[in-house]
């Protein structure tokens, strides 16, 4: 079934020498199938297939575009069990979570579709021409945003589907019309391969033009960095570690044409405990927390790693709380064999620091590749002298960071860099006590949560999934939800062109039907002649 | 008048030891004021309080910041012909083309604040909750803009009020709720020095922070560089040279936080003249071609640098008309000395390459400051092979391409690099026939005109002044009209916030009667309780 090759466009190509397999974390051992790293011709070649089947792909209209994404959900659905199974086995995540993905992979496919078909987020406008006016004559001048070229995608180690081959980069950047070129993961190249082939059969059925996607098998950097450095790439999409992201971007602003890279590189989303809200609920609390440190064995990059609380009676019986939660939590089965030794390295050399303390660890026996959940404590004054211990450890940990007084509290907020969120627990007596503390924090964060868990990011249309550096590289804009396709879009004016030349978005009658500014007005009519 | 020294908010400083004078093109010498270097303190304490005026000036209201900007427009006024009799000095520009800068400069901070007025900027966005939903419930989600903290500015030299020191750029940093640092172009420090005056005051009259504007004087490239080096900053702007605005852009991205470097570094936006209309209108378009390539002494980002043509009997009588016109011409001042030895160095050394033929310049006697306008010719196979005939002569100079049949005309087309704009010069029936030629064009523009000239930049809604690199080093945003604004701003997302600690423009009831888009749909109705 699997065949182990790069789907060149819809051609299949193994040149490579360099092979690889991928691994069960159920059997801990290495799959039978064997993968082919692509070749630079091959990469290149990808590329060069991209860039002419931008010349077709770009004027296909907002419907056809859907049609297309549309078809590819389906062509998912179509590969029924078999990959689920796939992806069980790849990542060792349970059946509940991969269908919960797959489910969460064709939503999305099927609402940048609907988002094709309502067609206004072109951004139109239209300045209207002044001929008489003084001293000189305005011109027409009309707007939308258009495709960039081809767009490579890293996919993510921990969302097999959703932030893979046909997750939320792909999506957005076959939405936005562009093609891509998937550089595939090498611990779900299996899964890879499944949805790679259900979005060439869904080109082929939807008459897209060869070329229109491309996925390159890749076990060592070589692929990507060939990809960031072709100079008819025109950006890059990332989710992963801050080391892979920054590197991809300070290699890709070393090109003689500079290009974006949109890389989400995580962060420790601090969750700000409030006062009133611990002494409320404290027991209550430590269970939500708890929960969320090991959810998916913590291996989301809206982990909560920093907790920050003051030092109160309430805070204690949190604390013990907290521990004994984390204590009963059995430990989950980690993606791969070298995340769970990263964490175990990075917990170990954590502890190596004088200052902090482990609060609890789970009492269940280890077994190979189960990330054991641990929580550890420091104070406010340790934390703000030890920057090192912001970072972020990938895995199910947290860090509780006991503040001694409001003060403390509030130079503990303002040490944290940029971050995907932060969540902010508090009655409504504590968020206006602290509303000064919590800006602080919004100032540095893509997404404020109020007594809520930054797990489980919505697909919609108001999702703020990036922040400030180091949390990504472009605070400007989303990878989740619907304008993450305007990552892939650029703006070009019109001016005095013929109606026949201008797109259908730009042109008189808006016969799309689409919400235009019009002169500064937003307005849906077409234009009075 | 003139105290020459830096504005530190409101405070005067000139505590440095470097100095300069500026100099008037129309007198040669030296005007006699000194101007003082801002010094690294001055420099780190302009930074700090713009970051202390962030914390007050970002709560500001549309309609405060608005109040603001239209004081702005009416100091600017108010220093009535002084300030026009000193841009003038400084620049060598003659009174009519300083007189319609200002009004440029004032409209287009007025322009802004009737932005923040109508408030709908923003792109407020709102998903409903929805608490029932399975497996899962829906949280509330909240989305705007929101401004990103401290701002450099590096003023142009060509435009001493529009592109300067209450230019787009800082009038689109304030608008977006940020504090602006102007680092002040060399050539027109006293334009500046009155310009940042008139600021200063209307932050005082509107009660705006202090801090929120400062000024910093700079004859060699340790302020800007400072600036940009400077944590706090969080973002550039910078008209310029590809030379100044490449390496700023390089300097930001090495910083340990890398920040965005909106670079606008020119282009030689071609002109595309289709066979038809040059057959119909040879005589006509050489004049019109010949007025706008000496336009300003051809000193705009947008100025003609290469015409493209078909080798024709009509192209001829073109060249011929061209070379007439071009012959007549008055060599007009330029800038600065600096400028003009530049602009006879590089014309002189791109006569060197043997491919290039001069087909006429001024018949004017020459004088200092003066330059002389001058068109050269050259093979379209010959362009094709020196990429370096490609690059950007800032000055009165064009260079006409012609092309041996469409096959060859297609392929310069396609040798351009990124541009701000391109003008396609055609009849109804060429643009029909060279549709893909011209889409080739469109492909790397900010803007594309038809029948029309590049210079002459309007402020408005749909203006796109950019354009893929290297005329910029960020395709995805403009920095001339309206949407300018978009630069300095980045969405945050607020999820089950309760309505008190939302920005008036997400709160449920929408008092502020701006466009949001609520569950994806363009609204202006409040939430339904």
């Amino acid at each position: 079934m699997i065949h182990g090759k790069n789907f060149i466009g819809s051609g299949l190509s193994a040149e490579g020498s360099v092979t690889f397999k991928t691994f069960s974390p159920a059997s801990l051992e290495k799959l039978p199938e064997v993968f082919v790293q692509a070749t630079e011709k091959e990469t290149d070649l990808a590329v060069n297939k991209a860039v002419e089947a931008y010349q077709t792909y770009k004027r296909k209209s907002g419907k056809e575009k859907a049609t297309f994404l549309r078809t590819i959900a389906d062509e998912i659905e179509l590969l029924g069990s078999a990959l689920i199974e796939r992806a069980c086995t790849e990542s060792g995540l349970p059946e509940g979570r991969i269908t919960g993905e797959r489910g969460r992979t064709t939503n999305q496919l099927r609402l940048f579709a609907s988002v094709l078909e309502d067609g206004s987020w072109v951004e139109a406008s239209i300045d209207t021409p002044l001929p008489d006016r003084l001293p000189a004559a305005r011109p027409d001048i009309r707007k939308m945003l258009q495709p960039v070229g081809p767009v490579v995608v890293f996919t993510a180690s921990n969302f097999p589907l959703a932030f893979s081959t046909a997750g939320g980069d792909t999506a957005s950047v076959l939405a936005a019309g562009n093609p891509v070129i998937v550089k595939v993961h090498p611990y779900h190249a299996g899964t890879n391969e499944m949805v790679a082939g259900a979005i060439i059969q869904a080109a082929k059925k939807t008459g897209m033009p060869e070329g229109v996607f491309s996925s390159l098998n890749a076990i060592d950097f070589s692929v990507g960095q060939a990809l960031v450095l072709h100079p008819a790439v025109k950006s890059v999409a990332f989710t992963g570690s801050f080391s892979g992201g920054k590197s991809l971007f300070e290699l890709a602003q070393k090109r003689e044409e500079p290009i974006p890279v949109f890389a989400e590189m995580g962060s420790v989303n601090p969750v700000i405990l409030l006062p009133e809200k611990v002494k409320d609920e404290a027991a209550k609390l430590a269970v939500i927390l708890a929960g969320s440190i090991n959810l998916g064995a913590g291996q989301f990059c809206t982990n909560p790693g920093v907790l920050v609380a003051l030092k109160s009676e309430a805070t204690e019986v949190l604390k013990t709380g907290l521990a004994k939660q984390i204590s009963m939590l059995l430990p989950e089965k980690m993606l791969h064999q070298n995340i769970s030794k990263n964490f175990e390295q990075k917990t170990k050399h954590f502890f190596g620091n004088q200052a902090v303390k482990k609060l609890a660890e789970s009492e269940h026996e280890s077994s190979p590749l189960r990330g054991r959940p641990v929580v550890a404590t420091v104070s406010g004054k340790e934390f703000i002298q030890n920057p090192g211990l912001a970072e972020e450890i990938f895995g199910p940990f947290s860090l509780l960071i006991e503040c001694e007084g409001t003060e403390e509290f509030a130079r503990v907020l303002k040490t944290f860099r940029g971050q995907l969120t932060a969540s902010v627990w508090g009655t409504s007596a504590d968020i206006k006590a602290f509303r000064k503390q919590i800006e602080t924090v919004q100032e540095v964060v893509g997404r404020l949560i109020f007594n809520g868990l930054p797990t489980g990011v919505e697909v919609g249309y108001s999702m703020q999934h990036g922040g400030p550096f180091p949390a990504t590289t472009d605070s400007r804009f989303t990878s989740v939800g619907v304008d993450a396709i305007k990552r892939f879009v650029r703006p070009v004016a019109f001016q005095d062109a013929p109606d026949e030349y201008l797109p259908d978005e730009l042109k008189d009658d808006n016969l799309l039907g689409i919400w235009r500014r019009v002169d500064g007005q937003l307005t849906k009519e077409p234009l009075k002649k």
